[in-house]
């Protein structure tokens, strides 16, 4: 009998069962994998609902896992067997010093509307959804900050704010599912930088989980405050590489009372900047966004059903257009320095702008934008596109287009059923050149002729090779394009002393 | 006669004179004194011109390192024996190399403005002034960056730009003498921070030479660039304690073409952040300053002659003063907005404000600032102000003066010949309150009433103990009433990362 009781107590005994090895390479390198025993402590730590987990005992379906497996674009999968929603920071700090711990790897995810595969997992790390983080902690109408959850959506942000006149100083077009804690991690620019500026100048303070589950509090409501190292500044844009942010403190700005913005048609891609120059010096404080659009992306946008800013007669000889909106808090004011700004152009000889159309009516107003807006949708309508999202000096917008086309074409590459298009549209206010390349089909010959072509392109002028987007997964190989070496050197250096395990979003703008 | 040449031999072959243990004490614990030998070393680096020393061979006459020694107000005093003038990055580089491998402390220094000790050297340690990299890299018109050399003075860029119809935006009444990398290293506010936001969202980019002497060139020119960690964000406001700062890349704004100013007498401070709320909505993007100023600061300044913008009739009765100022494109229409503000001001039923008078002159536009710009005078002519520079929330302001006035006076020191007068004013906008404590004479009994309470008063309030000034050497001791011991134990994590062996700018921002 006592052998047999031994061996009974012997296996109670035992720690739980690790992963076998097969199971284990599924994991990073250096990482773990979510075990059932893992499972058991996070249901010490969440209510069952905040789970969601193919392992036992939760068992729950994998389909159910897969819109955070997976980006919107369906570009990048992750294999992640679990989910976990907690509802405070203190819960987040808990989950994550356990992963510390057993070294799994943690993927922050907000509204998982990234472009660069930053917010799903590599393999099976698990992955903390911010979605139950969403309310909003205060609002102060007179300083106008507002303190909010990082799971908040934007666009329910900004509908908070309608009632008290202010709006949120940054604007997407993923705003209906986009969360606020991914825009800061992100830095998210959009359509508001020109005149708002950065994340890093509106972000006050931020309440963030360092990778050992510590939580770092720089939640201040302070517009200045210069008592040593501005830290929070880290965690904007690092991408959920440094600490997950869970609550954030933002400027944001008196609502404007009146919006106004017209499209012109340029003869020349040289007369863009002068006009940019001009338009600065007379709208000023009002002007709200400066955007171009080649002659080729128009064109895309017209025949794809995106609108019609012009006549034909007015699009005729024109190289290129430009799309200016004012924003101010008197709408006489702004139309009448938008008109005399129309006619100074249109008087001067020679005139910068063939012709143009300002916008009468909010529904002209809305018309005018879908032409810039629809032109995502136009490329991929007209087959597959290759897209850039660079900064580039603004003289340079027309050459890298070109010099990207003449190459294509040196490569055999520019005919009907290879590249077929190669276009440029973005934010000149910005420097942000969105290029793209537009093709029959998606092929390896296209994608080496293009890379690293556009990342030495943009190199070569000191460029970004990610404007707005980030760097995600997909472009950690081309970051020395942007970086110089002491760059990326002092980066692994900050990673490394934030989270020396590396469970911390793995892979993610820096390589492993 | 061997043994007297091997003497000779050994005498020659022995190392530089190491300093004595006396001369040792005069430096910091764990760093070394400048030497000859670290002199003949610096000589090779740099022309004898850069070099002041009262070392041999230099031997500068010691007054003529006083004003690198002795800050502006000849509150702190170092002993400094050498002061290095380094014209380009790569012997800046060179210097700190060598004092990284010899454990000597530097102190970089710019216009040596700063009001809390950080650019005057603790003991001995080298000072290395900017002054002589004073050249403008390079300036674009269309889109407004300038890149400059860390010791551009503030006005010279001012004027720079002024045939380019653009401004700097930042504005400091020490322009004539503070420099551009000095701004940037203690993230200076200013009087157009309000408009045009902090030095974190308007600074591009940095070059900076870190503690080992490498060069870390962050110095893009791009709005736009989400390639990983900003790491020119931490230097910042880091008072040059993790690197030197030697060039910067700055967004310039176009200059506005209109600027009107208007000094509203409030009965009651009460009515200052409704009055705040009404000003933001109907001037928006016009407002460019709303400065707070109570009604003892106000007398004050009138008693001492900075100007006196209302008549008697009209101070009577006001608790308080606000200073709106407007900065815009068309003169008209900001006008226009003005006028119409006052006008439902003073048309509402009960109004926000008693009376106001508006700048219908250049001279009378001067004259309202002056009495705002004369305050920090007024106080230094009335007695010896103990000035506190604090953020705390808008509807706190009053209430943080009249609590350290109640205080002094539980104390027994609010009379004549102790404390005279407790007065507050200060950016609204920006949430700064300066705090002035005028007495009779500097006693340590009112120090000891004021310190910790005024601290412990800011903390209670989550305020920051240094709104613009920084921490220097004089706060270091003070920190934790706006830092959390989470957010201390960081920065000095940060601090080892990119200085190990402590040598630059020690004991400013962290306590040795």
């Amino acid at each position: 009998m006592l052998p047999s009781r031994q061996l009974v107590r012997r296996l109670a005994a035992r720690p739980p069962r690790r992963p076998s090895r097969a199971f284990a390479s599924s994991s990073l390198p250096q990482l773990n994998s979510v075990t059932e025993a893992d499972l058991a402590h996070f249901a010490s730590i969440l209510p069952p609902s905040a789970i969601l987990s193919t392992l036992r005992p939760s068992s729950t379906p994998a389909s159910e896992l897969e819109p955070f497996n997976n980006d919107w674009m369906n570009k990048y999968h992750g294999r992640s067997t679990t989910v976990l929603r907690p509802r405070s920071v203190q819960e987040v700090s808990a989950i994550v010093k356990h992963c510390n711990k057993r070294r799994i790897g943690v993927v922050p995810q907000g509204g998982n509307t990234g472009l660069v595969g930053g917010s799903v997992p590599v393999k099976d790390e698990l992955v903390i959804s911010l979605g139950n983080m969403s309310k909003i902690r205060s609002f102060d109408d007179v300083s106008g900050v507002l303190v909010a959850d990082a799971g908040c959506i934007l666009q329910s942000l900004s509908d908070f704010l309608i009632p008290h006149d202010h709006i949120v100083p940054l604007d997407l077009g993923s705003k209906g599912s986009c969360q606020i804690g991914g825009n800061v991690s992100t830095n998210a620019g959009g359509l508001r930088l020109l005149r708002y500026g950065s994340l890093h100048g509106s972000v006050l303070g931020l309440e963030v989980v360092l990778p050992d589950g510590i939580i770092l509090d720089l939640l201040n409501n302070l517009r200045k405050d210069n008592t040593g190292y501005d830290l929070k500044q880290l965690f904007i844009g690092a991408e959920g590489t440094l600490g997950i942010v869970t609550g954030i403190s933002i400027l944001t700005a008196a609502a404007p009372h009146a919006s106004n913005n017209v499209m012109l048609a340029l003869p020349s891609f040289a007369n863009v900047l002068p006009l940019y120059k001009e338009v600065k010096r007379q709208l000023s404080e009002i002007l709200s966004a400066f955007e171009f659009i080649d002659r080729r992306a128009y064109d895309l946008a017209v025949k794809h059903g995106q609108g019609r800013a012009l006549d034909d007669a007015d699009v005729k000889g024109a190289e290129c257009f430009v799309l200016v909106e004012t924003s101010g808090s008197n709408r006489e004011h702004d139309e009448q320095k938008l008109n005399k700004l129309l006619e100074d152009l249109m008087d001067a000889e020679p005139s910068l702008i063939n012709t143009g159309v300002m916008a009468t009516s909010p529904a002209q107003f809305s018309s005018l934008w879908a032409i810039r807006e629809g032109l995502t949708e136009a490329m991929a309508k007209e087959g597959k596109p290759y897209k850039y999202d660079i900064s580039v000096p603004l003289d340079k917008f027309q050459e890298v287009v070109d010099t990207t086309r003449e190459h294509l074409r040196k490569k055999g590459l520019l005919h009907e059923g290879a590249v077929e298009h190669v276009v440029g549209y973005g934010h000149v206010g910005d420097g942000n050149l969105h290029l793209n390349v537009v093709a029959a089909a998606y092929t390896p010959e296209i994608e080496a002729a293009l890379e690293p072509f556009v990342y030495e392109l943009v190199g070569k002028y000191k460029g970004s090779i990610s404007a707005e987007h980030g760097i995600g997964v997909m472009k950690t190989h081309a970051l020395q394009y942007s970086k110089n070496a002491v760059s990326i050197e002092w980066m692994k250096r900050i990673k490394h002393l934030f989270d020396p395990n590396g469970i911390m979003n793995p892979g993610k703008v820096l390589e492993l």
